[in-house]
């Protein structure tokens, strides 16, 4: 048996590359450019966006080398990193098409994939085997280029889901330059991944907003905020987000938001019945059982 | 005018305490009995409850000098501390009220208000006038004497509802003794109260509760569990207090926790219909107010 690896396999698990393009150089791809860098497997850092001058600060701050056009970026790239709104990714795919490096790979940090995915097959139609989905489960409240930094994704979990276009070889050059980058990989599929994060990720904060929203609208709402304390403030921090994106991802899930707003209600309109005709057994069981899994959580992800 | 303090109104609004029965050494009941020592507003500290070990390792913490009866704390003490489940009022006023010095005042540390009262006017019939009812927006995960600490209540919210039946006087009394321990003393009527902390206290509780029994009879359970972040963690935080104690608030203060959930789900009602009809522009506006509304708070409290 031959453990030696032939030349093509170790050219496929190697994470070096030559030319790193990153569409959105905010906090998910500038953090991707710097922890590329860091690790020393990329040579050029190229950048294009939206904004001129956050491509400026981008290129001050050394996150990228060059800010370029994404036609350039698809040209000279062998690999795409795609950190936008989920909403822009049709245009970027049908932007990057055209001219896209035959050997170039595309991933992302999109935070839902059967919709990203589905942009994707519009917009690079048969190049859709050179896209690789990728959720990064890292982030911050800060935004922009400055508050981006090279361990951002160090051990954290960052979630595959390959199309079945993919080849094998590309699913483990990304894997491999994700795992460079500090993170933990793993694969699930699109669905899997977008039922799992509507509900430990979408739903807290579809909740957390809305129940602020109770608050405001109720009676002595200044002096509910006035008298908040610990509880209030740990349940309502994911409540801060960015609107823009986080309404952009609700309707991006939409579907699986509605099935685990569906399941939630279940379970409340039960807990209520239980309230209502005093069930101290119900109660006490429901909640000894919350409170066991969350103590038992490793947190290890936090 | 005459702007000296007649000698009986300095004697009401001074914090002293000859002799301080605590009924219930714990975090709250032991937490109190060590500010108001760490205050020099003390002489004598005696401590009464259920359970003759956590009476003793009181004793030997130095938090109580003495455990007692109820009625030899209601014979001897002439400020009375209840920090008990709230389930445990009534028998504990009833116990209290055949000996209860005339001169005495009781305040307490539960959670309710209204069913306080109520249990105060069952146990404690025409003495009714000496209980001063306070929830002191204190606590922490950690249970037991040995989590006790003086400076529990320092720049904490104390809130007073007191009852038609009070003396001013008497009001007046408990407030400078709390605000001795270092707390800030609000006054609102038990129905506020009660309304205010199921809103930002007792509506988080059950809906994280009830967000992890959600999760649990999900499909992929572990997965979400794996994956789960930082959204996850601030959410459910508080999920983790002892079912006991909340199932006991929960049955407490029924009403206004099933008022309270009846404006969160019209609410989520609402929010849900505008994801399923795909309006952006209510999902935008609605995230928008609900992170001006957190960011905007000011965590004094935390």
């Amino acid at each position: 048996m031959n453990l030696a690896p032939t030349p093509d396999s170790l050219a496929v698990t190697q994470p070096q590359i030559q030319t790193l393009a990153v569409v959105g150089v905010g906090l998910i791809g500038g953090s991707f450019a710097a922890a590329c860098r860091e690790a020393g497997i990329v040579g050029r850092v190229i950048g294009a966006g939206r904004r001129p001058e956050t491509l400026a600060q981008a290129v001050a701050l050394g996150l990228i080398d060059q800010a370029v056009s994404l036609e350039d970026a698809a040209q000279q790239a062998d690999l795409i990193f795609i950190a936008a709104p989920v909403g822009a990714f049709e245009s970027i795919f049908t932007a990057l098409a055209p001219q896209l490096n035959p050997r170039a790979l595309i991933t992302d940090g999109g935070s839902t994939k059967q919709n990203v995915i589905q942009a994707a097959r519009i917009g690079l139609k048969d190049r859709i085997g050179q896209f690789v989905p990728a959720h990064p489960m890292a982030g911050s409240h800060e935004k922009g280029p400055e508050a981006a930094n090279a361990v951002l994704y160090r051990g954290r979990r960052v979630i595959l889901t390959p199309v079945q276009e993919n080849r094998a070889q590309a699913v483990e050059r990304i894997r491999a330059i994700w795992q460079a980058c500090g993170a933990n990989v793993v694969l699930l599929t699109p669905a899997q991944h977008d039922a799992m994060v509507a509900a430990v990720s979408h739903l807290p904060h579809w909740v957390a907003a809305l129940y602020m929203q109770h608050l405001l609208s109720g009676e002595d709402a200044d002096i509910k905020f006035q008298t908040a304390g610990t509880g209030f403030r740990d349940f309502t921090r994911v409540a801060q987000g960015s609107a823009e994106m986080w309404s952009d991802i609700f309707l991006a899930n939409r579907d699986a938001m509605l099935h685990e707003l569906r399941g939630l209600r279940q379970v409340m309109d039960r807990a209520e019945q239980a309230l209502e005709s005093r069930d101290e057994k119900w109660l006490m069981n429901m909640l000894e059982t919350a409170a066991q899994a969350r103590a038992q959580w490793p947190e290890k992800q936090s």
